[in-house]
Formats: structure tokens, C-alpha cells, sequence
């Protein structure tokens, strides 16, 4: 199956995301995928939390003066955005954009707040609905037109340096959640070309979908003083000087939850990392004539046993036990444990591993223990083929002086590898007029193993 | 002070929400103020998952020509509906409401979900952002253009029966969860000429500001089956029948926030229920020359065994305890420790409630249970606080069968004595036009201590 035909049909069938809305690009979180996301972005929280940023909520409304009041910033959003018109019958005086992001609205807010040295740093992050007029095809959870969830964080901080060292921070707490939900990633620096609208420079993250394309799945950016300027967000230094304040800011969105589905799912259905699973363990009864009272006592213990540290589901419907394995299969649940008279009897369970297939006899008497001992070992296998899916995907060509030359090379590489391909880093070949040559997008510029690259890809 | 200058005062000067935004009832939750929306709506949140609701996630936008599907639904909205009718330069082919709650969203797709009895109940909610294009006076989290926080409940079920029990549990949930965050109100069934647009009718929850004027704070509607037939939401009955479900909703916005705040609030600043205040208790030292490093060893120490249980700040901030017991007063930080040399020599630390500026001297050996207490006292004593709020702003007057003497008698009473106005339930005023004649509002129909009234009042 295609990996574009395998992805909607998953949405559906694990009940993730239903698009069947009556506008294009708009649809609804399922119960099952709503949690998904829920736990996801409960992880980003809290590092974004222990990390001293403050959770806050702007508008969604931005009037287009204000919207257009960063000149750069305006051209890359104009043909994207929704515009308000009327309130009721009556015609608005002036015009209001859904936000596509909220520079805009947040820094008109910072000016009213940062006067001084000691109003900084501001490190301010919110959770919302961000809207684009988008006129390509669209994508569940990938390319809407209203994105669900979008967690962007603005900071304003006095110095450079400070805004610099913010650029590192949020660089490793986004691999870090990359990590914690075990979405595989390649850093670049975006080219000039391609970076945020008024923005100095841009760092992507983007991971790799099975069909080879590439995913951007984050996105930091250092504005320098560039938006300070335009806002007058000036403050007091503690010499008495007058600055402007530097700015950084960085983005996730429900690509975050598109990505963990798509990346470790298989013929079978999901894979869902333990930690963002709305049910971790599903309980299955064998039940056999005679004998159901004593297996459904037995596996009522057991979830009241698993219920302390884990999210547990006892599937008792009345359905033969081949059919709850297909549905919990498909839903992606890490593991699933069986129980049936003989079980008992041995003082057993068996214990199924979602992400390898694996079939392990515990002994009950330990049963807490042994689980927690498979739920380690299924994270670290997530993350260890989480890994790999990246570096099967990363070809290395060796760079020839030629331009033409080069690009065939690339264009042939990109044909039999699929993935990303890695030249190493030249000025003479970074830029669009090469992008253009090799057919395909220059990702940026990415450090790998210790040496620098242009990377190149098909992208989503 | 009056008690709407107080509420705009303490909203900004506590750090709750800042209306400084470039749109008439658009203004941003500030980090403080945040807080104790999350912490408010977490609660929220846990009651609905501990009933079996699933959460969800909805589109924002609305086709005009579904928003207009069902016919009184929309009469009660059009002239309150904002209106998206370009995307980018282009016009739409058909304009887009920005949901102003989401029947009309969530019912569509019901249709596509429910086949059969077992889909049923299905029992969703969603916690997202509104909108109402409000041309009357606007007011921070009370009345609002972007209603930033509603949890809005839909559930469908396969008879009356069911449908009616609903109701009984929202209405306890929603009791519930203003009980713990000790906001009072009282319930009232509204009149026919003040229900939802499209309901059978509609329960309310109502609390009473300081200024004796009632606030809306949460519905519950029985939707029967209205909504199910305009929007075809047909299943299969046990006996192989076709039936349109029956219908609930209820949902409670940022006027929980608004009504924590403006109940508890004293002429020092906020007073906050301790589950949902950001900073339960904060620690002041108190430095005297030389002493120094032994207190704030000692705080900090404190500040750790506090921790285990409770959100605490050590305010080791270079300025004099006086400035820092008002800033906690203004954000209603429930219980200030305060820990000096002297205290440290006699084993002691000394703790100020806020709500009721008690200063106790307790054992420091013995500080987390002597916390633990207090800060169940607190909890007490807000709910009794609370309860006596809404009590005293009762007023039951007798009945009298004249109308013009009995409308005389309630708008002295209204005048007399601010709050509600209960008369012996009587169905000869209970009428639009009895209404007219007290210059008040009918809140509805009321059980209070056994006995059923027609409850009267100035509202918000």
C-alpha cells in the first residue's frame, strides 16, 4: 500500500482525525487521537514549563494594520490568510485576519509590558488554532487550513548573546520532545531563501516519512532586532541606554502527532510510543466455557495491579478474542496481555509486544514488574528504530566541482535512495539557482557526524 | 471602591488579563491569570473524563449555509455572527461563521458517526475559543468578542430517558466542579422566552457578584429532539426501529474565572481556593544583617519539604518583606510563610492565611502537617464564605395576587435589598410581560429549601 493511502486510512480506522467537514481542509480530533495529542503536548508543556516559559493566550483576531505593520513578515502571509468582513449584517471598519501566527499580536502586547533591563528575559508560549487559506491539496494533520494545535513560543531578551543562548535552548528542549515521543529528526539552518518572513535565520527540524520525503516538524527562529525595530520595543539597559530588544521564536504543530503516527505505523496499524498512548495495556480474557468467572476475577485483579502505573483497558465485549487483537492492533496499543484458564493454572500471562510482534510468558506472581521491564525495553526499541529510519534514509554524495555535474549526481541519488542526500557544504552550489537544478529542496545546512552539508530532499 | 473599578483594577494589577488589545473585547490571558484557567478548567476536565465524556477537537469555522440548517438556532445568533468571507485576495464562495458555539459542527457529524443504538450515548466535549460580535458594553472574561475558554459538552443518547438522566449529571458535575472552585450559585430553570435557541429548555447556574447584580456561569440544555431531526441524526433501535436521538449540551466559559475572582475578592486584592491558585503559599524571608545565609538555608530547606505537596514560591527578591506581603495580597496567594532569625532560634514560623489575615504561629518541626491544617481550613472556609454569599443576597418575598401590587413589592425589594428576589412560584407572572413590569430579569424557575420560586434580578 502507499504510504499516502495507508495514512488517511489509518486516520479513520484507529479514529484518529475525521475530515469528512465541509471545509476543505478542516476536521475534527477523535476521542482516540484528541489523547494522543493530550499526552503529546502535556510533554512539551512541561519542558516548556521547567524551562521558565509562561503559558499565556492571545487573540485569535489581528486587524490589518497590525498585521501588516512588519513589511517582510506581511508579504509571506498576504495570500494565506482568512479576512473577517462583517460582524452580524454590519461591515468592520477595519478588516480582521485569523492569526496565521501571532508575531503580530504578541508584540504589540510586549510593548506595553517591557520597559526595562528587568522585564527581561519574556519567555511566553501559548496553545491555539492558527488558520491558512492554503490552495494545495490539503492534509490531515499536515497541510490545513485550520491547524488544530499550534504551540508557538516568543521571547525578548536584553542582549544577544541571551537571544542566542535562547536559539540553543529551544533547539535541544524540541529534540527533546522529538525524542520523548520518538519522532526521528534532522537539524538544518534553513537557506536565506527560505527562511521565517522577517526573521534573521530560521533552524528546521524535519524527519523523514516512510515514502522518503521529508516532514518539517519544528522550526526556531532567531528574529534579532528586526521585529523589536518595527514594534518599538525598546527598554531601559542597565547602563540607562536605550535598546531594542532581541527576539527569538519557534513553532510545533499537530505535525508533531502526524509525524510519531506515521513514522513507526505498519501493515498492522499504529505503533504508539508508551508515553503518549491513551491506553498503554489492553487486558484480554480468554474466556472458555465454565470457567469465565474464574478468568474475568483474575483479570479484574490484574487491572486494579496495572491501573497504579499505567493507563490499562480491559477489553471484556462479548467478541471472539481474534478480533480485539485486529482492533487494538490497528489502534496502535504497546502491549497486550492475555489471560485464560490455563494461564491461571500455570501461574502465567502472556504478554504481546505491539512494536516487534513478540510473544512473552511472565509469571503472574511478578506480573507488575516483568510489565515494566517490557514497557523499557519497547521505548528503547521505538527509539533505537526511531534512529535508524533516519540514518537508512541519509545518503552522503561526494561533492564535484562541475554544478552541472553535481546536480546530475544528486538527481541520480535522489532517485535511487529515497530520503535525504547530503553534499557536503559549498558556497559555490548554496543557493536557489541549484535548488532549481537538482529538481528538488535544499533543507539548509546541517551538521552531520561532525561535518557540515547542504541536505536535499522531496518535502511534504 | 465600586465593585466594576475593583474588577478591572485587579485583573491588571494582579496579572490576570490585559484588554490593551487593538480590538473592542479581544484582550490576552496573562501568565497569572492563565494559571487559574488551567487549573480551573483541569478540574473541569477530570469530572468530564470520570463521567465517560471523550474530549475533542472541532473545526472553529462554520459554512453560513449549516450554521443556518437548524432554523431558531440561527434566528438567536445571526446578528452576533462574525463572518470570513475572503481568503487572501480571493472571496469565498461561501462565507464562513467564526463558531459562536458548536451545535451546528458537532451535529453534522454526529450523522456520520451514529448508525445504531450501540453507538450510544455519545458523550463529547471540547474546550476551544468563541466568538460573538458583541455590540453591547464588553467586559474582560465576563463579556467577550473571543470568549477564550469554553468547554462546551454534546452528548446524544437512545431515549428520553437517557437523555433526562444527562441532564441530572451535568447539572451535578457543573455543581461540583463551582464547588470546587467556591463559586455559589443557584439553579434555575429558565422561561420559555429566555431558553437556547433550539432547546426544550434550558437549565442555568447563576452567582451573585458583590454589587448584588447575577452572573451567568453555566447551561445545561435538553435539546430533545430538535437538533436530531433537522440534522437527520436517525439510529437503529433495539427492535430494528429507526428514532432520532435525543440531545444535550451544556457549557461553562471564562465567567468561571471571572466569578472566582470577583466572589472572593477583598478591597487587598484577590483570594484565591487553593486548588487552583497558581502559588499556594509563598515564603518571605526575613534577613537581618549577618543572619542572613542561616534563614535562607532554612527557607530554602522549608521550600523543599513544602514542595511534595504544594505549589510554592521563595520570593528571595532584594526588596522589603512589606512590598512583598501586598504583591501576594494583590495575587491572593493563599497562605504566606514567613521565617526570621528569631524564628529559627525559638523553632517556630509564623503563617498568615489570606482569607482571613490569621497570623499562627506553628512548630517548624511539625510545618507539613500544621500546613496541611490550615490549608484545609482555608479550603473550609472559602466553601462556607461562599455559601453565606449567595444566602445573604436572597430576598423571599410573599405573594400577592394583584400583579401591579405584587411588581410594586418586588422592585422595592430590588431596591432595598441587591441580589435575587425569590416569589412563591405562580404561573399567572411567570410571563415576558410580569417581567416588564419589575425592570429586572426572570432568571426562572427556582427550588430553594424545598420550595419553588420565580427568582428575580439584575444581571450581567
Amino acid at each position: 500500500m502507499e504510504f499516502s493511502e495507508w495514512y488517511s486510512d489509518i486516520l479513520e480506522k484507529a479514529g484518529i482525525y475525521d475530515l469528512r467537514y465541509p471545509i476543505k481542509g478542516c476536521g475534527v480530533y477523535l476521542p482516540y487521537g484528541f489523547k494522543i495529542r493530550r499526552y503529546s503536548f502535556e510533554i512539551l508543556r512541561k519542558l516548556l514549563d521547567e524551562t521558565n516559559h509562561d503559558e499565556t493566550l492571545f487573540p485569535m483576531l489581528i486587524p490589518e494594520n497590525l498585521l501588516a505593520k512588519e513589511g517582510e513578515h506581511i508579504k509571506g502571509f498576504e495570500d494565506e490568510v482568512f479576512w473577517v468582513t462583517h460582524g452580524g449584517k454590519t461591515p468592520l471598519e477595519v478588516k480582521l485576519a485569523l492569526r496565521p501566527t501571532s508575531e503580530t499580536t504578541m508584540y504589540y502586547m510586549m510593548k506595553q509590558w517591557i520597559k526595562v533591563h528587568t522585564d527581561l528575559p519574556m519567555k511566553l508560549y501559548q496553545v491555539v488554532n492558527t488558520f491558512r487559506y492554503e490552495t494545495k491539496h490539503t492534509r490531515p494533520l499536515i497541510r490545513l487550513r485550520e491547524i488544530m494545535s499550534f504551540k508557538e513560543a516568543h521571547t525578548a531578551h536584553a542582549t544577544k548573546e541571551d537571544c542566542d543562548a535562547q536559539i540553543t535552548e529551544a533547539l535541544n528542549l524540541y529534540g527533546e520532545f522529538f525524542d520523548e515521543i520518538c519522532v526521528p529528526y534532522i537539524i538544518s539552518k534553513r537557506p536565506e531563501w527560505d527562511k521565517f518572513p522577517g526573521a534573521d535565520y530560521t533552524m528546521a527540524f524535519d524527519t523523514i516519512y516512510p515514502d522518503g520525503k521529508t516532514m518539517q516538524i519544528g522550526t526556531v527562529h532567531n528574529l534579532g532586532q528586526n521585529f523589536a525595530k518595527t514594534f518599538e520595543l525598546e527598554f531601559e539597559t542597565p547602563d540607562g541606554e536605550k535598546d531594542f530588544v532581541y527576539q527569538t521564536c519557534y513553532g510545533i504543530s499537530d505535525r508533531a502527532i502526524a509525524s510519531l503516527i506515521s513514522v513507526h505505523g505498519d501493515e498492522k496499524g499504529l505503533v504508539i510510543p508508551v508515553d503518549v498512548a491513551p491506553i498503554q495495556i489492553v487486558l484480554i480474557p480468554l474466556l472458555f466455557k465454565g470457567k469465565e468467572e474464574i478468568v474475568m476475577d483474575k483479570i479484574k485483579e490484574l487491572n486494579n495491579t496495572l491501573k497504579s502505573e499505567f493507563r490499562v483497558h480491559l477489553d471484556d465485549r462479548d467478541i471472539r478474542p481474534g478480533r480485539k487483537y485486529n482492533d487494538w492492533e490497528i489502534k496502535g496499543v504497546p502491549l497486550r496481555i492475555e489471560l485464560g484458564p490455563r494461564d491461571i493454572e500455570n501461574g502465567q500471562a502472556l504478554i504481546v509486544r505491539r512494536d516487534t510482534g513478540e510473544k512473552i510468558t511472565v509469571e503472574y506472581s511478578n506480573i507488575l514488574e516483568e510489565v515494566e521491564k517490557i514497557v523499557s525495553m519497547y521505548k528503547e526499541n521505538l527509539k533505537i528504530k526511531a534512529d535508524e529510519k533516519i540514518k537508512n534514509f541519509l545518503t552522503v554524495v561526494n561533492f564535484e566541482s562541475d554544478v552541472n555535474a553535481l546536480s546530475e549526481k544528486v538527481k541520480a541519488a535522489l532517485l535511487e535512495n529515497k530520503g535525504i542526500i547530503l553534499i557536503p557544504f559549498d558556497e559555490s552550489v548554496y543557493n536557489e539557482e541549484f535548488e532549481e537544478l537538482i529538481d528538488a529542496s535544499v533543507l539548509g545546512q546541517t551538521a552531520y557526524e561532525g561535518k557540515d552539508y547542504i541536505s536535499v530532499a522531496r518535502t511534504y
